[in-house]
This record gives structure tokens, C-alpha cells and sequence, in this order.
């Protein structure tokens, strides 16, 4: 079982009202593949660097499962850089510089040796290259899941529409929910997306949880009550690593194990904004994993014979 | 057994994005009541109205097992009257008009069949006065439950204070729970404000659930996701009135059955904010509840034997 993984590896700068980063690692594959290589083998990364990724990072990733032959260096460029800062509410942040880069010649080609993936992880980059990777797939993948952001609904909406027909699974969070529905109610919100082309929506609500919808049935899981968040960054595709992660270890894509899925997801989530960038992800083991899942039973348990 | 309900019987005008009403039964003791009575009777309601209060309403409380000896009528005024006006999103509100009336006079006195009533929901009225009623109680009551606003951390504190040490369960938002503590992070409010007094603290986060806070230990309740609130004033109350409501009948006070009491909670306040006012909350009946909770168990059930 092995997934294919489209986004990008980069470097990032984060100022939070905790303390201040000026390099770390970033990039939504990035933070996918150091979630999902927890739960299985092999990750097959399709991505671009520029001549400044650390081979060391490389290294690091392959020795967890990461295969990087999809994986473009550019001699002459730099890695795609995001900057930004953090408001004290921790939900709202200020992009201070975004470097294109390499990112601007982005064209993912997938390798052969990726043909034959049973799951497709689309990250958050230009609509066009998520459905052009869909394109090149000789057999289509048993699950696609897609994130997206704002951005894309306002500068690329009809290529994000030809995406959202091809796809099993959408993640977005709230606002982007509501923006791309026109609905503020986020159930009416789900509805709408539901009829473009996802059979599930994944709604994200950051410290408030996240929401899965399919067909007339919804799940809630909620996010961990933390003391601190300490950095937010990745969180979201932290979060996607660990859905799919869990989804293709277990090989099981009903509505059942997407809860499971969203609870593992949700745990790895959890785990990462307690460090800058992906340090805490890259920390944890299955034990680790495993403790934490336990901690989300006991937050929702109760027991309804009491009643 | 049963339970003595302080509080506010009044009239509203409500307007929301979806409509007006110029004039409405309501009252954070009126809610309490209309919730809690669909578990225990009798619902001893400690008040005070004016000559403008509904003898219909009067006797429709009484005939659900409500009992109103406890609530003065005062003849030559009329009734505390509030009207506020929500905004888009259904989570912040303007008030237009507090008009106290005979709340400036209110003095609860507990009559004496009211002595030994084994739980006490102390609704939100002035700290002075919630002190009043355990001071009149010869015997304290198993269990008291504190409802209070972030108006009388501002106006009253020193008598807010007093009161948190004298109760079991505490009742705020998110917002009031930050202010109350100083702290931002919900969990390290919680730890502040579990000092104050208290040995349970519900913090409700409105359309984002609520969490249950006792020594380490962390329980959440999501929110029913709605198509549409039509009207969330008193949801917080009927919230108040399911939880205390539950815990007297099954007269267990662990803090496993106070999640289930939550649950409970969130169901009654899931059905307030269908319609204005109280409306659908006097409308329905047990099997309603059930179905609602039932909802509630399969929104956040999730198979961890899958991991």
C-alpha cells in the first residue's frame, strides 16, 4: 500500500507570540510525509527544491519511507520560502513574504515507479498541477483526497472545479467552507460542496475540531483541549498525513474508518503545533501516537445507558 | 428529589437574521425550569415578576410540576424586559434595552417548602443575591450549580467570589472564562479558575460544544451542527436546566454522569435555538430527547479497535 503525495518542500520563517524561527522546513508534502510514514510504507513525494534543501532533511525523509524520485532539484533556484506571523488568538496570521521560487516552474511529472498507488494525497498548490497529476495516473487511485485553499477559489476557481469532480475526499477549513459554498451554515455549507464532486468534506475548525460529511451522516471529532499552541504552521497537512495515513495502513476507505481516520488525524495535529514547524512530528513514535489517540477516547467518551 | 431554580422570569424582544418578536416569555429561570422539568418535578423556581407576568404561563410551569411559591409578584411594576438584537453570525448580539423593573428590587426569600431540596441551579442574577440563597438554605444542597456573565466580574467580583467558593459547578463561556482567569488558553483558565473554588467547570463554547473540566481530567461535548440557530437566547440556560435536570434524576453527581449530563445539555439547547424564545422547548417531549441525544452518541462515535 503506498501513497502518492503532491505539494511542496520548502522553507519557512514563523514568528508566533511564543518566539521566532528565521529557517525551518515547511511545505504541505513536507508535513504529510513525516505524518503518514507513521502508519505506512512507502510515500512516494512529488514535489520541487531548489539548490538550498538540506540533503540532510532528504535523508532524513527517505530513512522513514520517503521515496524522493519525484522529487525536482533545481541547481540554479531556491526552495519556495513563506514567512509568517502569527496573531496572539493563534487562528488569524500575517503572510510576510512568500518566494515563489522554484515553485513558479512547478510542472509534476509522476514517475513510473508511482503508477500503481492505491491513494493520492493532492496537497495545497495550483489547481492545474493537482489535476494534471490525476491525469498522468494510469489507474486511478482508490482514494483521492484534496486539500485547497481560498486562494485558489478566488485566482482558479474553475481548474479547483475540475479538481473537485475527480476527487473522493475534500478537506477545507470553515471560511474556505463558506466561501466556496456561499453558505454561512456550514451544514448548508457541506451540502452544496458535497454536489461538486467529493463524496466526503472534511471541514476543519482548527482548536474547535473538524467536521466530516458524507452524504446525510456527519462526524465530529474535536481537537485536543491544549494549554499552548505553541506554532500552528502544518497543522492542517499534519493533519491530512495522518488521514490518509491511517487510511491506507488499514485499508479500509468506508465512512466508519474515515472517523478513525480524522481522530488519527487529529492526534498528529495535535502533536505538531506544540514545536516550530514539523520538530515535534518528527519526534514522536507509535507509542507516542497510540497515547495520544487514547487521550481523544476519554475526551468524547460517555456513556449513554445512563441516560 | 428536586431542585430550586434563582433566576430571571421575564419578557424579551428577539431579533435575528430570520425574524422578529416583539414579545416573548423569558428569563434564565423560566428556561431552567421549561428544560429541567422533562426530567425531575418538582422545579422549586425562586424569582420575581411583575403585574405584567402571563397567569397562563404561570399555570402552564405549574402544570409540567413547576412550583412558583418562591416567586414574587409584584403589583404595582412590571416584569424585566430585554431586548437585543443578533448579528449575522449568531454568536455576538446587541442589547437595546435592559429594562430591570422589578428586578432592581428582587430579595429572594426561600420559602420554607423549599428547605431541603437536594440541588440548587443559581441562574444569573447578582452575585449578592445567589450568595443570599445558600445563605438561607438550613441544609446545603448536594450539589449547587453557579451560572454567572462577564457583567459581574466587571461590577461585582469581590461578591462573584464569595459565591465560586461556595459551589460545586461553575457555568461560563469562553470569553467569560478567559476573563474571569486572565488566562487565553481555555486550559489554563480552567486550572485558574478551578483555585477559585469550584470543583467542576463547564466552559460552553456555543456552536463549537463545551468542556467539562474537573481536577486533570477534560471531557468535550460537540454542538449539534445546524442547518440554522433561529434564535439562541436562553440556549445557555436550557443547556443549565438539561444538565442539573439529568443529575437529579439519576441523583448520581460523579463526574463520569456529568459528561452524560452534558450531553443531556446540549441536546435541550439544541431544540432552543430552533425557534424563538422558549417555544420549542416547551414543545417537546421525552422521546424527542431521546432521538436527539441518540444523534449526539452517533455525531462523535468513532471505532478505535480500527487503529
Amino acid at each position: 500500500m503506498s501513497i502518492i503525495v503532491l505539494g511542496t518542500m520548502a522553507y519557512d520563517a514563523i514568528e508566533t507570540p511564543f518566539g521566532k524561527i528565521n529557517r525551518i522546513v515547511g511545505g504541505s508534502a513536507t508535513y504529510v510525509a513525516y505524518a503518514a510514514c507513521n502508519f505506512v510504507k512507502p510515500i512516494k513525494q512529488l514535489s520541487i527544491v531548489g539548490n538550498d534543501f538540506s540533503l540532510e532533511e532528504m535523508e532524513e525523509l527517505k530513512s522513514r519511507g520517503v521515496e524522493l524520485e519525484g522529487v525536482e532539484i533545481v541547481k540554479d533556484k531556491k526552495s519556495f520560502f513563506w514567512s509568517g506571523k502569527y496573531h496572539l488568538d493563534m487562528n488569524t496570521r500575517d503572510t510576510l513574504v512568500t518566494d515563489l521560487n522554484v515553485l513558479a516552474d512547478f510542472n509534476p511529472v509522476v514517475p513510473d515507479s508511482y503508477q500503481g498507488s492505491e491513494f493520492l494525497m493532492l496537497g495545497n498548490v495550483l489547481p492545474s498541477l493537482q489535476l494534471s497529476v490525476i491525469e498522468q495516473l494510469k489507474t486511478r487511485p482508490r482514494l483521492i483526497v484534496l486539500d485547497t485553499m481560498n486562494y485558489w477559489m478566488e485566482a482558479a476557481l474553475p481548474d479547483l472545479e475540475k479538481v473537485l469532480k475527480r476527487v473522493d475526499v475534500l478537506m477545507v477549513n470553515d471560511s474556505e467552507a463558506r466561501q466556496l459554498s456561499g453558505q454561512f451554515s456550514l451544514v448548508k455549507a457541506a451540502k452544496e460542496i458535497l454536489k461538486m464532486g467529493p463524496k466526503y468534506l472534511i471541514i476543519k475548525k482548527g482548536e474547535h475540531g473538524a467536521l466530516l460529511f458524507h452524504g446525510d451522516q456527519v462526524f465530529f471529532a474535536p481537537a485536543l483541549p491544549l494549554e499552548e499552541v505553541f506554532d500552528p504552521t502544518g497543522a492542517g497537512d499534519t493533519f491530512a498525513g495522518g488521514f490518509i495515513g491511517h487510511l491506507a495502513h488499514t485499508k479500509d476507505i468506508s465512512f466508519d474508518n474515515m472517523k478513525t481516520a480524522i481522530i488519527v488525524g487529529s492526534a498528529m495535529a495535535s502533536f505538531c503545533v506544540e514545536k516550530f514547524g514539523p520538530t515535534r512530528v518528527k519526534e514522536i513514535n507509535r507509542a507516542d501516537i497510540d497515547a495520544r489517540i487514547r487521550q481523544f477516547v476519554d475526551l468524547v467518551s460517555f456513556d449513554i445507558q445512563l441516560i
